[in-house]
């Protein structure tokens, strides 16, 4: 019988060259269905949610596949999980780990089935740079004026079109307006300096989005860019007006809303 | 005028092959003479205080270099940071990092004039693993006796014969008597579960020895070997009466004593 399986995935994106299947190299749907293959002895192919880039990292990306195959879903999370850890050598730990599996209806799609997602952009904000981290956050010496930052961002919640936020070479949309739920920043004081989490969850996001968004809040917390700014670079719709590109390293795909 | 100069390196061994200079591979030491051999126009030799495996980390390595140079200490910090996070592009953070770099006297050298080492073990004790932490902890998820490896802690304290704790391929000693000034385990609640960490300070190590010891004391939180067996196994000087090896990834040269 055809079965339709969702699965809850986290990974460190460090070592992959993204989401996305290509020959040749290592990629996080290229390790999953070679693993999910084996385990289920039929070629799986996953719709993800997300095709997040090199060295993003998730924490809840979600994914479908397909199939006639027997193997519960739980003992194929566990059984996945143990290959992609390497076996049963205990000590090491893999850079993938499937969160939760379960059947669900066959017309269900990880992606079209979607309402949203939300996205974590963490920044180290320090001149103390933890070289532990650097893979894992973004790290921004100058000091940033979070209010600055948290105005402007408030500008950015609600339905726009965010072309002004998109940058080239993504997949071509029917529209570039999307909605913005929520947009949070938070502050804390870490092991080195402060941590800033920037919270941002919406209906859909243009590529890159969430990444120029964040080098346009933090050129707006360094002073370069008034906050007041915000609006302009919003409605212009150009891309040239808006900040620069945060790396890939500082964000993480949270959580895809259904 | 010759100079010597006393560097204080931290640095995240994920990604190269140990400490020590070797053809064809990424190496700390190899890294640093790049980049110093650069910045003082002068081939650069340094001594570091430990050989670090491939994986393991440093918080506090020490290494020394002698040359006729001009560059005063602290600018050679400054820039060869720099060089080591990749030059100006602020978006990147490097590996490796001098914390400090002073000028010494010309006779005192990293190694020979230190008077001990303090080592950290990391260790996730978890069912849930933490992928991000993977080359940063050692992930164990059987439950630990924190108690019985504390009591079996305490009898490798002192002046002891340690060839029970040596692994081999070492450079060869003259003796495998060591003193462990102090070994202390600390237990908190982490993110992800229970977090370990196994405090090791002595007058030197021999090779492997800490992960040895760690590995040993894993096994008896476990209750695989009896805390009260240590004894017999430091006494056998054998090294196949004491535990596993504990893997690279949790280590960190924590401090060198002067």
């Amino acid at each position: 019988m055809m079965r339709n399986v969702l699965l809850k995935i986290q990974y460190d994106g460090t070592n992959f060259h993204g989401w996305q299947r290509q020959p040749e190299v290592r990629t996080v749907q290229g390790e999953l269905e070679r693993v999910l293959s084996k385990l289920c002895a039929c070629p799986v192919q996953l719709d993800g949610t997300s095709r997040t880039d090199a060295g993003v990292h998730a924490l809840g990306q979600q994914a479908s596949f397909k199939g006639d195959f027997a193997i519960p879903a739980d003992k194929l999370k566990f059984a996945a999980n143990n290959m992609l850890a390497g076996g049963m050598n205990k000590l090491t730990v893999g850079d993938i780990k499937i969160l939760e599996a379960s059947d669900v209806p066959i017309d269900f799609h990880a992606r079209f089935s979607s309402k949203g997602k939300k996205y974590i952009y963490k920044i180290s904000n320090t001149r103390d740079v933890d070289i532990f981290r650097r893979n894992y956050t973004y790290n921004v010496a100058d000091e940033l004026d979070i209010e600055a930052m948290r105005k402007a961002a408030g500008i950015l919640v609600g339905e726009h079109d965010f072309k002004s936020f998109e940058a080239a070479g993504g997949t071509p949309r029917l529209t570039t307006v999307r909605t913005i739920y929520a947009l949070d920043i938070n502050a804390r004081a870490g092991s080195h300096g402060r941590e800033l989490e920037i919270h941002i969850s919406g209906n859909g996001f243009l590529y890159n989005m969430v990444r120029i968004i964040t080098g346009t809040l933090v050129d707006i917390g360094k002073g370069r860019i008034a906050p007041d700014d915000m609006q302009d670079i919003l409605e212009s719709c150009d891309r040239t007006r808006a900040g620069h590109t945060a790396p890939p390293q500082g964000l993480y795909l949270a959580e895809v809303y259904y």
